[in-house]
């Protein structure tokens, strides 16, 4: 089985690629494609699920073909559950990742602290062009710190420490991100899904 | 196969009855369990998507079995999508659909107009206990109109016309609604992507 992945972002791309293959899944990215590709839909979504949907019904529909798309982001507690749906944007429109960690470091210590709870939050869509298909979420809880560690990963993952863990994401190898991490869930649970639905 | 549906709207069972049975599929709402209930989740979510989400999830891990739910509205252009996800409480928290009805007929003059292009749209998720699922989509596209026609249906079919159409959704038998609305046409995908995936 092949599945064609929607997404810009390459760290995305090699963790979703390790993890399905481990299901014996194909992951093609969109860029893999020769096709010309429609520019990127905007992701005016309120929340990851709407987000996570406008990208996948967007290409599944342009392209005429089953597409994922995932749309993931880091809730603080002391920040009222931000960055959220604007994780990737976070510091400006097209932010990098340092700075992104740069905004957050600077709005904890703005409140005179150096950790707080947070959890990171993955929703897949994967689309049929007819505008139906199949969903899956996951989440891993821990907390965000101030001081980077790590150059594993991507995002916030220097600065996000999971539950059970004294390392941050970035410091953990891919094997174990793979195997604790939100998107990693909600993939588990997509093939889950998948086999479900083959024996209704 | 039979399917648990979660809502408290009697006129979604029976036109959900009626379409999955063009299927074969056997609806059983939730009230028809045996099992006491749990209490319904908030519909806290901003969007369609988010709400079909959280009442899908929400049983499906209280009953610990799948579950289907639906969250629809319509989205009048003249009020800039408004009623939208507050369809069923437009005009207070436990509106009744004729006073729903009222306050869109009263918007609309207010604005010195006697109808507007408006859509229905339906948000489909069928949901596994582990967070994963399927999910569909549908729309109608028409007009509202401010002088109510019509007994049939639900919601506010007295003042919605569909494209194509001159009689309001609640002129129109059952059997027609049925084969045009934006839940069956949720529905027609939701059954299109079971079929997809079983052979995927």
């Amino acid at each position: 089985m092949r599945i064609l992945f929607a997404t810009g972002n390459q760290g995305k791309v090699k963790e979703v690629k390790e993890k399905l293959s481990e299901f014996g899944i194909e992951v093609i990215s969109l860029k893999e494609l020769p096709h010309p590709l429609p520019p990127p839909p905007a992701e005016t979504g309120s929340t990851f699920c709407e987000n996570a949907h406008i990208k996948a019904t967007y290409y599944a529909q342009k392209l005429n073909l089953p597409v994922m798309a995932e749309d993931s982001g880091l809730e603080v507690e002391a920040l009222g559950g931000r960055p959220g749906v604007f994780s990737s944007r976070f510091a400006s429109e097209n932010a990098t990742d340092e700075e992104n960690n740069r905004k957050l470091i600077e709005e904890l210590s703005a409140l005179g602290l150096t950790e707080s709870p947070a959890r990171y939050v993955s929703f897949i869509f994967f689309a049929f062009p007819f505008q139906g298909g199949l969903w899956s979420e996951g989440e891993v809880r821990g907390k965000v710190v101030t001081t980077p560690r790590g150059e594993g990963g991507f995002g916030y993952d220097p600065l996000f420490i999971p539950e059970g863990f004294n390392k941050t994401m970035a410091e953990l190898p891919l094997q174990v991100k793979n195997s604790i991490s939100h998107r990693a869930k909600a993939l588990e649970r997509l093939v889950k899904a998948i086999k479900e639905i083959k024996c209704l």
